[in-house]
């Protein structure tokens, strides 16, 4: 198609000592400035939080599972309602993954073909499809302001011809999504797969700027890969993608993968790790993990991160969130998630600050040595 | 003893129509207005909610249960960190129960004998023991605002016999509290026990007058006896207790059975009902109650309850609450709970202003009418 429209990216500062960069993404329910970190949400809520929690601690853009949202309450409904961000009190950006992913999680119960996945709803077992075209009115009724193209997942490890035939299944797909595209202003974005081959990489990414996006991802990343190679895809993968668009890293990760990512120009990121680790009791700190159920915490009157500004450790002490844990109270969790969630968007706000100040080598260094000292 | 300190109650206004009151109860972290209802926060957190929903939801005081916070994290942890007020970051009054009621249901995990509880964790079975003594020197090291006596719980039905038994050895315990308590500006409550017999009530009733109390509690109700044996205890009770006092029915009950309350006189109540309904879906309205789950509100756009101020009811609409629910996400639980509790706070201050112009009678009516429309 290439019938590209104006990209939503502007470009604040160009790193000078690598290729992390700082910006703005400009969609219907505002601007969100990169690097960024997206809370995941679910089933129309960020597991154990408030829209008010998620204000407060720094998110500017959540995102929704289609899969999810399309088995339960429905698309329609949602759409009933206004859309997705009336339905769950969100008035900022949100972008919704296309399914892909999940339905590829529940290999046996799904079928790939040509015409799209046919799976079972993992709730009821009842059959459902779904086509790229689908995909699309889905994410139109819930009125996400970022859609993704329905893409095919490949896992790890892969056969090249496994992973050729998934790629080029993804690239027909994608001009599919973007042709039964209605023109709603929500933003768009194509999804480079190709596995751990580079040169598929280089082929997806083209066939995608080929058919011109709002945005790229790169999927297929942190499917139990090395971290090595991982990081050797994003740059073989970023290195074919126009500078000019958003970059986003699907399903990563660990805040040192986050830092990888932003060291290799990556924009948006997103992960279920702050939360679900949150709930599971193990906390992220300046100084790196922290679990809440340890012994040590019994009688510890600090907060969790004596660097930290959240709500959690403004007003809570390690023994009383270790109290909470012990005895399962929901505060726990809540509590927890609310840190977690906080430390993943402040450091990203410290990243998009070392980045505008030319200073993002130096802010990488110490970030790694401060992990060095024990808690 | 009878060496009774000022009364912390003032008397704003009597009905003319009825025994209900309203007025103020005096405590170290601040006065509350009666009469009032005391959110459960059992383990050192009001199930699901955080202090700043508690203070916007319109909560004065909470309750706090010494059985369990002794069990864990241990009086004395509290105590190293400031007292219970500190370590869960309530500012408020707190009242703390005595640990009585919670060892009585424990059945075969207890004896009791002259001296004190014996019982068994639930949670270890490590072997305890808790005198009146003790449990006063557990609230305070707590550091609650106002304390309860150790009382020996009666189950219904129960034998005179057994009955006078367990009525007069709380008497002699609630002597042994009075006397063991130090000068920290803590309020005691004596406790009123005496099962369903009308003279055994009044006899408590006396012996506590006796000893002289900061407030009088009412225990022993609400344990399984119809509901208008509830009410004639609470009249045959209230009836022998000294007007310049709170008056405290514990563990009582549903929004009916506080207005009831209230028209027989009394100033304090607290409950787990709004609470634990929360959590099982089951939300209070001004029209009666509303399971969340009935399929009925699955595409219903409106709040919970069209009258209510919450910020569950200003921000969500039923079918979101539903989906939530459904879902089993931790915010159906938070949402809940915040709408709940204020549905309780919010009666308690409809009721404080309808005495306070002397027409609480016509409120009741007005109270019962409302809940005969169907949602």
């Amino acid at each position: 198609m290439n019938s590209q429209r104006q990209s939503p990216f502007t470009l604040f500062h160009q790193s000078s000592e690598s290729k992390a960069r700082c910006g703005q993404v400009d969609t219907l329910h505002g601007s969100i400035n990169t690097p960024v970190f997206m809370p995941v949400g679910t089933q129309a809520t960020v597991k154990s939080v408030t829209p008010e929690n998620l204000t407060e601690l720094g998110a500017q853009i959540i995102l929704g599972n289609t899969y999810h949202l399309f088995i339960r309450p429905g698309h329609k409904l949602i759409q009933k309602f206004g859309g997705l961000h009336k339905f769950m009190n969100w008035n900022k950006p949100i972008l919704t993954d296309s399914g892909g992913f999940q339905i590829f999680s529940l290999k046996d119960l799904a079928t790939i073909t040509e015409d799209g996945a046919a799976f079972k709803s993992h709730l009821d077992g009842s059959k459902l499809f779904l086509s790229p075209e689908d995909a699309i009115k889905v994410q139109e009724a819930l009125g996400s302001d970022i859609m993704m193209v329905l893409d095919t997942c490949i896992p790890y490890p892969a056969t090249r011809q496994e992973t050729q035939d998934a790629t080029d299944l993804t690239s027909r797909w994608a001009l599919r999504c973007r042709k039964s595209q209605s023109n709603t202003g929500q933003l768009l974005f194509g999804i480079v797969q190709g596995g751990m081959y580079p040169d598929l990489r280089k082929q997806a990414a083209h066939e995608l700027i080929e058919i011109g996006f709002d945005g790229y991802a790169m999927g297929g990343l942190s499917v139990g890969e090395p971290k090595n190679l991982m990081h050797d895809m994003t740059e073989a993968t970023i290195e074919h993608l126009p500078k000019e668009y958003p970059i986003y890293l699907m399903g990563v990760g660990t805040p040192e993968d986050l830092m990888e990512g932003v060291y290799r120009g990556v924009d948006m990121f997103d992960c279920v790790m702050p939360t679900r680790n949150a709930r599971n009791g193990m906390l992220f700190t300046s100084q790196g993990k922290l679990v809440i159920k340890n012994s040590r915490y019994r009688d510890d009157n600090r907060p969790l991160d004596e660097r930290c500004s959240c709500y959690t450790c403004r007003n809570y002490s390690r023994a009383y969130l270790r109290h909470l844990f012990t005895c399962r109270e929901i505060l726990a969790y809540q509590l927890n998630s609310i840190h977690n969630l906080h430390y993943y968007c402040s450091l990203m706000t410290d990243i998009r600050k070392s980045i505008a100040d030319d200073r993002f080598l130096a802010f990488r260094k110490n970030f790694y040595e401060q992990r060095e000292i024990s808690t």
